[in-house]
């Protein structure tokens, strides 16, 4: 059966044909590098991937964390798995060779992540969040700090989480209750109760350094009055070795649907009167550095919505070319050899559009870790302002469209099996369970919404929007050159017109009308531009497929199908947008 | 916390004030009922549904049946569940008097029935598979049959399993290679395995009668030569009682996603060589038996599917109306009270979509059931062919639409519930687990799709099409003179319009340039058809609502969010079909 990963040539399509990835070695960071380092790192990571994360994806499900004795019980399998990930170096590519790194390009490091996710997204949960929590520090950490806690994370032996919601704060931070009080001697004493924490309680690491947003004494209501405090389940002794217990405890688990290897807990801070936090960044200015790892999170997520849903795509097609099923439409003689059912055209329909979904969506992720790349190493200084103009306007797209595309993908994977699908001996429900839970954290799809709608597409007068059509009308401009593109550009220029159109109207109302109007049909125009940058995102990976090679023959097909299966449904949600129609928000709670 | 059930208003709603039921009164056949008889009937269903069935569907999922000392073991809720059913009446509700039954309208059996989907899917299934069984038999069966077999089965004594696929023959009915042979005293001998058999070996019932499709030495290849054999469990001793095993084994388990209450089986008939079946209906027909048996089941899947969206979304409202999150959009002071997400609108468009989808599904389910009444019961002959051909029409679409967004309102539910409804501690994400069988099994959606483009809507000249566009069309005039709805009519009246050119150009493609072309678009006809058939249900709700009531506020408000945000797709997807578009079939299995 098909191992479920991200074939190596999608991989190299997406960094070296469509993005300019080698390009990037000749910039002084990368000067180290080649194209035979990063083909390396990739190879590397699909060898764990295959070899230790992909072979208990499925024990992890079935024997979820539990806990025993009062200690949280993992499947050992899993810190194998993160040793060897942590050991190759995988939770600091990115990072400067001073601070551990190997200083690969993002877009290298996610192509390599994406192998993790496809294989097994529980355990490497553990990892991303690490990695996140780790870059964090690098950026907002003291030199203390970072060596204290941050490099015993990217060496694997401590872990990380983010502790932000709580039981009654979950989309609404600003209604976070945990208190922080100076202690005097520059740390703090925190209390209050955080939901949701991933990887909140375990053994698998020397020590576990929390980011807890949390209020301190005398701090403004909201989001304004939040910091955000380094705590660690153990305190460090002198040297700098986990010692006596930090009063943080378990307070439950949280039982879920999927994502079931990834330990989700309630956590108590400082039921003993003894939790200590330390600031990490400004007072006050707590959301704004989460939302540092909470960018790179919402991106990391939108990827491994991605790449599972791939994963299900290639174990269904590896199904569909092996299953015998039926006779063509047109065939005659009921005796005659069953095909296989990738031969039906129903079924092709099935592959086509999960390869829509999940290349389109993976050709952003890839597009967005370009930005990254660009926006720490352009050498010219606008571009490094564009590139990041277009990470804040394209984050909350990524993360929402791509969990409710790769979702769908799941969905049709399952379909594509039928009643094996359904059962647990394949993996293609598992992977529809947790990727389930993709639309729900790191900010819901429905907060992703408001972010975009009611933040992105207007800040800095529009400027990040403007930017973002330049780009796609650049892309349509190109596809014009090539006659069989060139209707593709053209639909292309169609739908990104309406999409502006509809943009300008609804940021006109929020001006004069006030913002309920203006946002309460913030999904649909997320969904909106959404498919307006992945069908971007087909032409130009159409563009990039020049040659007769079935992968680029396949690549303009997944084009082709996008936009004339996919594509019109702008123009149908912007004409809804376009008159700012109210239905849904004026519906009164009593007509339910 | 919401029962989850469908409230009663709502049926009521659909079959008093949408449908005519009272007037099925003043037909001989239901001479002794009242709306009184009715109503009583509805609330012992629910009374049932809430106390017999509701408490165990988290257990019965938790604990799914296992083998124990070779036998399958079920929690013991569902046999107790399963005997109030039948005691009450509830499997041959609609059956003659003669034969047991209460004769109940069909529509009013399944306003009964969609409670039990509602409260506990898994469990009822060993129900309605029973009941539908019966029902076959009651058409096909002999004298002796229906008395040896038929009457244990209403009576809740023994249950009924269908038995078509086999392992290597899903989709493809030809393949069964399942084979009799006559034994020479009227029974004959079978010999072959069959696969995903609900309800196909349990310690529950005195005996099960399996529904075969076998074929009969000799037979013609394909699905031509199938006969349906009735193949009970044990052999039945000279007073028609249970006794010596049939030679019919238990040869595995199936461990699926969801719906793990219902036993599914895999078989194996005749292993001992002494396996005997007796032949229901004529040799080689046996699929037209069978068939009547499906389109049965074709409609309750619908139903189901229809019942567990909407128990999510009672569910996720009930959440909704109690969970305090975050201020209006337009709210200034962050330490201002938090309201109820119901107020969002981002949760209230989730919250209409599901009133859409699912009360959409049940008007077409409910309509469908009228239709079967009318077919067997309506004084004008005409009316009972129209109402057959209807029937036949659209009983893949019930199946087909009802199965994919009763998912995507389950979708819907969890996601108004964020994280708290992707853990196993509220319902919404076992509904979202169980309801993902229903696009599967009976024929898969994309089974369904072929039915209807490749044999319903051609059938007999086109005339069921006709006609239903010309119910569609005469309830379109009805809303015209209704000023708040002139507009849908005219809206619905341009959807029929383009779906029938469509369907025009696609039956004509089908004639001129064979099957293949035309065909292989059949999702997304279906699709199309579907959504202009919701939306003639919308309409017809929002013409039966015609007062202030909230409830019936609600009924308007939902047609319109329906004809706004879900009825255009009906113009995206007539223009692909219209083009003949091949893009999927053209695929190669290579460019993949």
């Amino acid at each position: 059966m098909s191992t479920g990963l991200i074939p190596r040539h999608e991989l190299e399509f997406q960094l070296y044909e469509v993005l300019d990835t080698e390009g990037l070695l000749n910039r002084p960071r990368f000067a180290d590098h080649s194209r035979e380092t990063f083909d390396s790192a990739i190879e590397t990571a699909r060898r764990i991937a295959a070899d230790k994360l992909q072979p208990h994806n499925r024990k992890g499900d079935v024997e979820e964390p539990r806990i025993e004795n009062g200690k949280v019980r993992i499947i050992p399998e899993v810190k194998a798995a993160l040793a060897a990930i942590a050991e190759a170096g995988f939770l600091a590519a990115h990072h400067d060779y001073d601070s551990g790194g190997s200083q690969l390009p993002w877009a290298v490091a996610q192509a390599c992540h994406a192998q993790f996710h496809a294989a097994n997204v529980a355990t490497f949960a553990y990892g991303f969040l690490t990695a996140a929590a780790a870059n964090l520090l690098e950026t907002y950490g003291t030199e203390e700090q970072k060596r204290l806690y941050r490099t015993p994370m990217i060496e694997g032996r401590f872990f990380g989480t983010m502790a932000m919601s709580e039981p009654n704060a979950g989309s609404s931070l600003g209604d976070v209750r945990t208190r922080a009080e100076p202690a005097g001697d520059g740390s703090y004493r925190l209390s209050g109760t955080k939901m949701w924490i991933s990887g909140g309680e375990h053994e698998m690491a020397e020590n576990i350094v929390h980011l807890v947003l949390a209020r301190v004494k005398g701090a403004p209501a909201g989001v304004k009055g939040l910091s955000l405090f380094l705590v660690p389940r153990y305190r460090l002794d002198a040297d700098g070795r986990p010692a006596e217990p930090n009063d943080v405890a378990l307070a439950g688990l949280n039982h879920k649907m999927g994502f079931r290897g990834t330990v989700n807990t309630l956590l108590a801070f400082g039921e003993g009167g003894d939790c200590r936090g330390w600031l990490v960044g400004p007072e006050n200015k707590g959301l704004a550095c989460m939302f540092h790892m909470m960018n790179e999170a919402r991106i990391i997520i939108g990827m491994c919505a991605a790449a599972m849903g791939y994963a299900g795509f290639e174990v269904s097609l590896d199904y569909a070319r092996n299953r015998p099923q039926g006779r063509p439409v047109d065939a005659k003689d009921p005796d005659g050899p069953p095909v296989a059912i990738v031969e039906h055209p129903d079924v092709k329909r099935m592959l086509l559009a999960q390869k829509a979904y999940t290349e389109g969506a993976l050709a952003l992720g890839f597009y967005l870790a370009a930005l990254v790349d660009d926006q720490k190493t352009a050498p010219e200084p606008r571009r490094r302002e564009e590139a990041l103009l277009l990470l804040d306007l394209l984050t909350p797209v990524m993360k929402a469209w791509s969990a409710d595309y790769g979702l769908a993908a799941n969905q049709l994977a399952i379909q594509v099996l039928g009643g094996y699908g359904y059962t647990r001996e394949y993996p293609v429900e598992q992977f529809y369970r947790d990727n389930r839970l993709n639309p729900i954290h790191e900010g819901t799809n429905g907060i992703q919404a408001l972010d975009l709608l009611g933040r992105k597409v207007g800040m800095n007068g529009g400027e990040a929007f403007r930017l973002l059509l330049g780009e796609i009308h650049a892309t349509a401009h190109q596809a014009e050159f090539d006659a069989s593109l060139a209707g593709y550009g053209k639909a292309l220029r169609g739908a990104a017109t309406v999409a502006a159109e509809a943009t300008g109207i609804l940021l006109d109302a929020r001006r004069s009308s006030g913002a309920a109007a203006a946002l309460c049909n913030a999904t649909a125009y997320l969904d909106m531009v959404g498919h307006l940058v992945i069908g971007w995102m087909w032409l130009r990976q159409a563009l990039a497929a020049k040659s007769a090679s079935p992968h680029h023959q396949g690549k303009r097909h997944a084009c082709a199908w996008f936009f004339l299966w996919e594509l019109p449904k702008i123009h149908s949600l912007a004409r809804v947008l376009i008159n700012l129609d109210t239905t849904a928000a004026v519906m009164e709670d009593a007509w339910f």
